[in-house]
Order: C-alpha cells, then structure tokens, then sequence
C-alpha cells in the first residue's frame, strides 16, 4: 500500500488538492489521508469549502508520498514552522514530494527546491528562484523525486504523471478513463501565452 | 449575487462537485454553499475525503443554479425522497439545473430529463433512457436550462460552459487563466474511444 498525504492549512485552494487526490485515491494500492496541524475541518481560500483533515503532522510523519497543495494561504504557510518542519522531516524518506500551484513555495521555504528545476503558477513563477530554484514554464516539472505542477488544475495532470511513474502507464491510463478525463475546454484561455490580450490582470484580480 | 447549491450525499465523487466549485466560486458575484439534509461533514466515495455541508435543503429552497454530483452513492440516493423533492423543488426556480457524471441520474429520478437531451459518465451513458431523456455522448450537454456532464473531470469543462452563458466570455476565460486550466494530459485516454483496448474493464472496476 502507497501512503500519500495532503497537508492541508487554511486558504489553500481546493481543487490543488481534490484533483491530485481523486486520481490518486481511484488507484488500486493507494491510501490518501488529508493532514494537518490537529484532525478537523480546514476553511478553503474562498471560505467555503471546508475539507477535514483525519490525522495530524504527528500521525504520519513518513509517508511515500506528499502533495502539497497552493493557494493564498501560502503567504501564511511560509511561517508556519509545523508544516515547514513536517515538509522538510517527511521529504528525507518520501519516494516522491510533490506541489501544485504555490505549493511550491512551502517546499522551497522548507529548503527542498535549492538547484531544483520547478514550476507554479504561471503569475509567481519568477519568484521561485526566491528560493533557489530554476523556475521552468511549464505544466508538470520532474526533477528527481520532486515534481512540482503549475496552477490549480495542473494537479490533475501532475498526478497523472506521478502515478505512471510510481506505478505504470496502464494504471494511469485506467484512472485518467475512469475520471474521464479527456479535457475540451470551451475557450483556450487556460494560459497567458494564448489568452486574450488584457486578461492575465482580470485573472490576478480574480485569485490574490 | 448569484446563489449556487451543491448537494452532497454519502459516496459522492469529490471531483465531481470540487471541479465545479472551484470554477464557479472564483467568479466575481457567485456564492457557492454545499447543502444536505442536514449540515455537517458527508464522506465522499473513496471513504477518505469529508466535504462539509454548511446549510440544510430547507435553509437553501431556491437556489438560482444547483450543480449535482454524481458517484456511487447515486444508487441509494435514487431512493433519497428528500435529495430528489429538494431538487425537482428547486428546479422550478433554477435559472439553471445542472449535474456533473451519474448526477443526471438523480435529475432523472426528479423527473426532469424527460425528453430532453443528456449526458452522463460513458460506463452509463444508455442507462439514462431509462429516464425518458435521450442519451448523448458529448463532454457536455445543454437543453434549456438542464446542463449536464460526462464523467467526474468533465465538470470543470460544463462550468466553464455555464459561467460564459450566466455571466459572458471574458468572466469564463478570466477563471480558466486564474485556476491555469490548460490541461495535459500526459496520455489520450480519457475517453473509451481513444483510450488503449481492454482499458474500459480496468477503468470500470476502478470507480464501481
């Protein structure tokens, strides 16, 4: 049995983590289990969704595999000594660690990235050489057993990829079917590089 | 303001109603409120995600869109009398009655699909003439004010969709380049058309 984990903290955003979460827990072999400071609910970065976490830092302090997610409450992670400290102790004996979207940050903050390529979110990404990190535009970035993703929904692609390398191509395959995941969106305006001219601050307003 | 509704039932998908969400609650003037019959936590199909409900089906009658989940738990609550009331009710106001995968079942059982165009997750796309509608095999479907989605993943593409026509365009794109929704997918098999042969068996033990 894989033992992944999700650290989650208030204002993350909430498809950071359900995305990664719904390929990984669909795999056969895989437990997911939602961590933080104490068990009990987290409040999202849109004060909405409130999403338990069944075990504390404490619990689970070595599991394979960890996905950090992103989201405005970063700013608040970056001192959060606990969750710093459980990313930095847990990474020494992952088999892989990963982030989706400003996750990154708390693996750089926790020292993880020195050297690293990685990405985030596309409207932070220069800050992550912040953390001694190369950053690479791009949607899925491998370095080692460290794979980072870049915003929000990247995590969905990003677990895809992590569980074909964890695992196999056929598993992957298997969960990318059973979720459906076969993408048509209606516009092609996921990236600043084909959006419309003027929306990248439109879509800053809209997340910070 | 526009007021969105998420019902939750047990062994709901967390994608399902979490793809959704994150759309619609990034969106300038939309509030979205996961309802059950009671509030409270409601664990999801996995049995290791809780999602919290924060108001009751009578605290939110007239919702102006509801978005219903689909998962294995659709197969009791297609006997859920006060799930099905709630949202047959609710569509009577609705400017818009939506479903994400096996959640155009329960839009079925509430007697809302009759004669119109649908769709749901592919392993059960047939199985909604059962309900007097007529199945179509696209990623999203809209008749009148009914939209309805294929499989899990595909409520982000159906929100997207529903967000350009309640609100316009720019607002939708806007969205999609806040929450970086530029999938790729690291392999084509999201759809049983394209996916590997014998893929289909493996996918459907996954998620029954």
């Amino acid at each position: 049995m894989t033992n992944i984990a999700i650290p989650l903290y208030p204002r993350f955003t909430a498809l950071d983590a359900v995305g990664p979460y719904t390929v990984l827990a669909f795999a056969p072999g895989c437990t997911v289990t939602f961590v933080a400071a104490e068990p009990g609910p987290v409040l999202d970065d849109r004060g909405s969704l409130s999403l338990a976490a069944t075990a504390s830092y404490d619990d689970l302090p070595a599991p394979d595999v960890i996905v950090v997610p992103g989201g405005p409450g970063t700013i608040e992670a970056l001192s959060d000594a606990e969750l710093l400290g459980w990313i930095a102790r847990a990474h020494e004996r992952t088999r892989w660690t990963t982030s989706v979207c400003s996750g990154s940050f708390l693996l750089g903050a926790a020292g993880l990235l020195k050297g690293r390529r990685a990405t985030t979110h596309w409207g932070w990404l220069d800050q992550l050489a912040g953390f001694g990190a190369e950053p690479v535009s791009e949607r899925v970035v491998v370095d080692g057993k460290i794979v980072t993703a870049a915003g929000v929904s990247s995590g969905i692609d990003m677990a895809l990829t992590l569980l074909a390398a964890m695992r196999d191509e056929e598993t992957a395959q298997a969960v990318q079917l059973a979720i459906e995941y076969d993408p048509r969106p209606p516009f092609d305006a996921g990236n600043p590089k084909t959006a419309p001219a003027g929306l990248s601050d439109k879509a800053m307003a809209l997340i910070n």
